[in-house]
């Protein structure tokens, strides 16, 4: 077999390193959040940054068991008690573009949408409505907009942005979503920016390409997974779970 | 169906809680490390137990492509590209009692060591010679001895009981682990302590239960099978990876 | 990389073997029972067995979406719509000891019991007596017995008993796995033989080691998975599960 | 919650029916290819249609450790040796529009490919010809054409399009693929029509949606991962795996 070519990490008999940083100078020195920031962007981040991926993760590590990201694991504890990981795993499964997963679409979506902005000299403001026009006549739903839970105000997005302003002036993809939420407000309805939309805007503004929006959601949301898991083989029987069916198809033979 | 109890996360439509603990304030004031702990606890950490939160989460987070959990999330990234979640998942579930999963039994034969040690009121370190001998007798493995790239010292290990000890004396879990590996580099062969060896002794001192092992393992490992699954769509086509396979079975009829 | 061994499959330009037969030769003249078989036995199965194998397979193909495994996958596909793969597989880690797997370790009870009845020269229901009583003195569950819908007879159990017979007398697993069940309606309450003791005691008497147990559930219960995400995809929309929560922690700080 | 709703299975306390079937008549009088096709469109095959769903399930049910699904379960197995269910789940999630699901689009290239033909009334021929233009024009691949082992024919496929075939014509489907095979062959270069394509071209003129692509691979192909997890077991020992990593990343600092 071929080797497998790697840049992230070089591993030796007597030391690690990550992106050239030694692994134990890591661990004396550096925060969980620090190292996630390393291996994605290949540099230690600074102080704002690293304050922003510690608010990222921690906002999205645990919304309840009624997510379909820690039910999928419960249920999996309930059936399946030999293995940790296959709970954990199917809670991550779980996470696509309908739960979880937003963030991907909405980074992609503030970027071409910049993009597209500059490219035609028109502001951001425009742009962005461009985008929610095309939404409509597409039917499309625009992600980073909306959540069952919170139906007007998502509390964890303002505190994001405002953490990501520091005393400056925000974001070109923190002005992005909010033009976009503007817009969507009044063409479509009141719909409040969610957690996908709020760490979307603020990881474009870190420098994050689409996929971060899944990877820093699992990272953040497998933490939350684990105490699922632990509070399920603690408290509950296996089997517990019964869910209620309803047949509605052809009757026996 | 009834309904799902828990006592960790409350959500409501203008706010959330983990363990009554505002998850904006979160955000704000606390670090990821913070709220793993936080999770798995019910409170939050002292300076020192998140320094150790944090070093051990940078310690497992990437040992490169070869570990099975990164080489299998690469696999799966190979030959389906449609999901990040389904590469992730798959790394997950090859961490086991035999991949990153020794922790939680060696948080296990130290709790029981130590309680075997302190009913028969004998020192530490006859108890952990009776665990090395009966290991022995047994023809068993001993979690958290040896590793396969790290073959004299894991570098990892003695950081992070540097770290654990602080300027006070070394805990009652680490100096079993010490124990442990004297007996078994006596009796058995050297072999080092391995970064489950380490994690166990120091998570075992902070009071976490033998699961941890696994739990804390996990978080820590999805960070960078997250940058590996990255880099692998980044750097490599789909279906590159070539086994080379030799059958050895029945000849054809 | 070494190579990778293996006697099941030879594959080559023109040509794939499975344990020496030609897999087109089996397309032609094989069912897919058949080849479960083959895959597992090294030889094809004989017009009994084949049908023993189709009756196991169709006997746990699908349970309906309260099944555990059914409605993890359902609740994937309710969050994840990308990957059917995630889905399925994620359905899949929901079988364990406690749902779906309990065959493996009945196939294990049966084997040891009859050879422990062998060893001391007493009638199989001698064995299966006294391996009742050890469970009542552990308070260990027996595998093979009860199931939360069919609480006085699963009716799958029987109709494999019949197939199982042919003409002649039953064999030794299922005499065991019987008398498993009169001992235990008559010591601890009356349970039926769940579907798990039923392939159990077929297997064990086909000749099959306890983990097939395992393996045969799951590839019976894939077909049935299959369906189920099928029909959530087309009847129901993306994240419609709802899971009633009660938080009962600490209050708000 | 809300009652899940299902026209699949109807399960109560003495009986199940799969879309009004009892499972125990099926059990006496069908085979598991029956009840895959039950399970998918709601009534038993015919001789000729149960005979193709057999072919197909054991065309795809293994082509040896090589393959990233198979590599996947066993790597996971090298791991994990606490959880079956976790290798063979991850052995499904390598199963993507890269490997083993171009099925899917193939069957959708077909269904919209003879649907444009008949739309503007031209042969199946010319509909091929121009979907294949189509494909040049954009530089995509073609799905179901090429395989990395069998590089100029799949055995596979024409022993299944004679068993689709009878005595009698072709399908549309199968037709459409042999055009798309031979404008490819002269247009791009000398490639097989692979299982993938073959089984795509023989769904379609089954009548299934392109789903089936992916589902009817995955229940086949789980038959051989749990062979080869099963090998993985008995012959190899934990963590036998070692890839070959090389670095070629910053140095260290």
């Amino acid at each position: 077999m071929d080797e497998w070519r790697t840049a992230i990490v070089r591993s030796e008999e007597s030391a690690i390193w990550i992106h050239g940083h030694d692994v134990t100078a890591l661990m004396r020195q550096a925060t969980f959040a620090d190292t996630v920031f390393l291996l994605h962007r290949g540099r230690l981040p600074d102080e704002r940054e690293r304050k922003l991926i510690d608010a990222i993760l921690t906002s999205v590590s645990d919304h309840g068991p009624g997510a379909p990201s820690c039910a999928t694991a419960r249920l999996v504890a309930s059936g399946n008690r030999q293995s940790i990981s296959a709970a954990i795993a199917a809670g991550i499964l779980a996470i696509g573009d309908e739960h979880g997963g937003a963030g991907e679409h909405c980074i992609a979506m503030i970027a071409n949408g910049i993009l597209d902005a500059q490219g035609r000299s028109i502001p951001i403001e425009a742009g962005a409505a461009a985008v929610v026009e095309r939404a409509i006549a597409k039917g499309e739903r625009i992600p980073g907009l909306g959540h069952r839970v919170h139906r007007t105000v998502d509390p964890r997005v303002e505190v994001l942005f405002s953490l990501a302003r520091g005393g400056n002036e925000e974001g070109a993809g923190v002005r992005f979503m909010r033009a976009i939420h503007a817009e969507a407000c009044q063409r479509i309805r009141p719909l409040p920016i969610n957690i996908d939309g709020g760490l979307a805007a603020v990881l474009y503004d870190l420098g994050f390409p689409p996929e971060a929006g899944k990877f820093i959601f699992i990272i953040g949301r497998v933490a939350g997974l684990t105490a699922e898991v632990a509070e399920e083989y603690a408290r509950e029987k296996p089997m517990r779970v019964r869910i209620p069916v309803q047949y509605d198809g052809k009757a026996p033979r």
